[in-house]
């Protein structure tokens, strides 16, 4: 199968127009389409409703095309917050059979997978975990990567609102990050990182040495499962893109985005889109000097983190156009998180 | 001792032209002053630093004519967020030896007291509700008012910062809730509402369902003990002004409000101040309709509540210079809170 | 015609649920919707897309019974907003033909119209001014009210993102202000409170002596031209409802708001809803007390100036479920705007 | 005259505890201190108190030392918001007679000066351009460094609270910029970058292609008149250090950065510190990308563009505790700004 991925920009969520164009144009067939991982202008909080916007206008859209069940099959990954530079757009990837004349190289090869739905319960806990571990392993399966080789598995996951939490000790704004947490450590389990034995319900969003390298996920009012893509690199691919990626130590690491776009292994590459989760460090501290971040109840602390870890990319790459998203428990060490490159072969 | 009360409007934190008018008009005597509860106009959250301004600036002008043996005894409460109408204002208690000449009758009476400062693992504990009790009892005796009879105890706080708290599971929003929460639960057992053995570690900020009807608790940066003043009515008083309090049983409790100025049985009376507390109501509904301020990651709720109590008090006063403090747990029943009336007496 | 008012929860701003619960109840038909006013959960500022969010969903949930024609005769109003205690929802404004069996009386009347698209720099101008009094004017005539009977004009304008103004000195957040305040000039013009004549480019957002007291209009990046709709009393009525007005003269005048009802002349009246506009008073004083609105640069005074008048609102019907609208440029006088009520007919 | 630059952090804008280790171990003498440019954890905009806290708590220490008319010397800058990484920190200038043994070559020299108060309708005037541009030129001969070898000029303004400018069209916001832009234009005026004849009223923050290379200004609530210091090279120069500088072309300018480092000739340097300005690029755009700073209205966008250039000079000295002021009109080119590096002296 054939990977190929294409960044659209967006003038707003609910903007199709750039879509629109390389459909017309030939470029995206719309039944090839497998995900579409978009980041949208909302404050990528709770009340962040540009996701559901956005998901809702491209299902509308697509719809002309596709039937209900075609439909269903599309991974929808909103990631809301587009602070500092961050520029909106989409992500589209697509699969098709490989080209009759395509000869097999190391590149991009994905697959695709959905939880069943959670109950608010379920949020944040060792059965999300296991659900989302078994939903990983199925995803990883069917991309032909050896789970070793995965270098980024994007989940979007649920969130509680203050309607469905009440009651609970649990606040909205934190189930967004219990979801997130217990999201990327079954991607931990299922690409081997961790195993579920490691993990008791006291580490869930406490214990931060626990964690995966290649997980990113971003919870959403607009969902109650998970959807899941997985990325990585094999030899049978026939895609014209390649994938790398490192971990950052800390929200500053640029050394650790240079590695992820030289880990694959292009001279002067040309680069499709990176990829980055964020987090104002748990510590208060960046690089041994103190942050603001944690102890500004004007701002979410999430929004100033993607505003870093974004300028940062973006300075590397010179294109404000790159995929952060906030909140990285349990996706790479505390105040870091994982990035990926893809970028095209050109060798 | 007689009690007097002044309101004075401020043009910003530091602006101490108000009161200097009042001294220089001989209003106030600085040596009388016992107490200054302060609505500074900060986000009333973690990093509003309005209030140790507000504080720093009256000990400095104040020191002009106390020693700090003097000026350590004035318990100081800044207590920020000014949202929506409500106005700037410090309110200044005096209390001074009764004139020769005056005639006891039931009116206004307080005493004041402070703890010793907390550690940070003991905020939002059983320890910090015991000895916030202890020194609330020290301040009604002081007051000369039955336990019974008081009308309003008003706490400030300390909470953690994210240095404070580096490592703990708390965050430091979460610990101003504690705090508030746990110096409430201590006023309850001075006033003889609680006694300590009903209350249990798990109910601190979880069972709403215990509370003080007169506690009005505001946590901050700028202190790490309690300071402490309650008011009351005694037939002993020669000030002339009383109290009355009721609780309201939700943000828009038009009729608590009126009952706290009734319960004071002045006709036609003239209204120096109101103070209650406000909180969004944890259950997502207020009269149940949903509301949005648990979910709105841009606003905190906390300030969006005394936004919302604070017009309903100055459209019942015309007036906005009211005094609403945000956060009142264990303070009033989930969603409401105390209220008190101090006006002057008339008949 | 007969025209009813329903109004409507809403659990998010994709939410139906109540919509079809009384489409299939039997108690609206489709083809007899004639306006939904809407108050969603987002910003009520420039990036508020829960406006766009709620009429897209509307919109496509209406499509199962209604043409592209009959959904384009459909006026759809969201402003943003639900700060303090607003509760989302909708008013779904019906009209029918006149039962056969109706006995005319005074009751609701309402007439609905749409400008042309406007051209970015048309924004806040004369031009536009005379476009809306135009079209306002038409929606009276077709209302069958007398213009000095209208109670209330309700308009959705456009407003400027920071793409369409580039280059120009105006920003996305004051052309909101533009647009909402040529357009509350242009129904002054229709009504008859003001003439053309008497206004100025000069006087656009400058000279708020000059307003309408019955205007309230909302600005959203939404649309590019102006929905509009009136709403008045006439003596050939057979609507089980009928309309008061009022002007509120500052954020606290609960007079006008009880006023407002009165003018309905029902004893013991059910209020169906009622419909205001705020602003944070020009003057930085509310009853010659300071506010901070205007000074906080964390929170838009728009945001508190609804949250305000929310608040006030409420607690006069004792219900969170009214319609506040923000940002009153010549709506009534400065700091204080216009205030509807649609109550039900019992005498 | 030998000038030293040392940087504190704070752990809060009233703590003293970093100057004061320095003044006990004998590294910075209270009567040596000619300017300290601080970096404090407000919002950084109109409500920000922070900067007012720090320079009355800096002042009220300092007095331990200091006479009245010494205090009075010392040019207080203090520029809030710490978005993103920025770290609270002081930057203490002291200058003092060359040491006997001391053998001048190429270093920091420094000057300062402060206008006169400034009358309400002369914020943001020609008027206050020519008095800046005064003062201005006043500290540069102060320095000793020619007009065309100035590297960095900060000015702390005035702004307009809400009740200063009641019934004028310019929002306190508004006020902000053009006292920051006058007072630019006014450094252009005194460096020679421009002539007062090429400026007209019509061009203060509107024609921003005028603007000086090397202003950095902040306006604040805390002073009514302009406090100024300029920075330079000249080789009568004792200081231990050297400074550099070039202009940001937008707010990713790696390449800028990098250079202002190596204009100070020295290998590997020791960086003490960077200044930079910061904006939201006011087309909308940054290298060909949309951005939604502008149109977020729950965040101010000079809270993030502090937040996006923060980060990027953070990334390229691997350090936090950097000086970023948001802000940048007639600073540098549109969505550009000055940065300047003050760094040891190696060779």
């Amino acid at each position: 199968m054939k990977v190929e991925l294409f960044k659209i920009p967006q003038r707003s969520p609910d903007d199709c127009t750039g879509l629109e164009q390389l459909i017309q144009a030939g470029a995206i067939a719309p039944e090839q389409i497998v995900a579409i991982l978009g980041k949208t202008e909302g404050n990528g909080c709770v009340n962040d409703f540009t996701r559901g916007f956005a998901t809702q206008t491209l299902k509308h859209y697509l719809s002309r095309w596709l039937s209900a069940d075609a439909l269903g099959n599309i991974v929808f990954v909103m990631s809301g917050g587009t602070e500092g530079v961050l520029s909106p757009h989409l992500n589209v990837f697509t699969r098709q059979p490989d080209p009759p004349d395509a000869v097999p190289r190391l590149g991009l090869v994905m697959g695709t997978a959905k939880t069943r739905p959670f109950q608010p319960h379920e949020i944040g806990t060792l059965t999300m975990i296991s659900v989302v571990a078994e939903a990983v392993a199925e995803a990883i399966a069917q991309s032909g990567c050896p789970p070793e080789h995965i270098h980024f598995v994007q989940i979007k996951c649920p969130l509680l609102t203050a309607q469905q939490q009440s009651g609970s000790p649990v606040s909205s704004y934190q189930s967004m990050a219990l979801s997130r947490g217990a999201s990327a450590l079954g991607v931990a389990i299922a690409t081997g990182e961790l195993s579920l034995s490691e993990i008791g319900t006291v580490d869930i969003c406490k214990n931060y040495h626990l964690y995966s390298s290649v997980a990113s996920t971003s919870s959403g009012v607009e969902l109650q499962n998970c959807e899941i893509f997985v990325l990585g690199n094999a030899p049978t691919s026939t895609s014209s893109l390649i994938i790398g990626h490192s971990v950052m130590r800390h929200a500053l690491d640029v050394l650790a985005v240079q590695e992820a776009i030289a880990q694959t292994g292009q001279p002067n590459p040309t680069i499709i889109n990176l990829f980055a989760k964020a987090e104002a460090d748990p510590s208060g501290q960046i690089l041994n000097r103190r942050h603001t971040m944690l102890d500004d109840s004007d701002i979410s602390h999430t929004r100033m983190a993607r505003a870093v870890v974004g300028s940062v990319l973006a300075s590397v790459v010179q294109d404000p156009m790159v995929y952060v998203s906030g909140g990285s428990e349990h996706q790479g060490p505390p105040g870091g998180g994982p990035v990926a490159a893809i970028v095209q072969i050109s060798v």
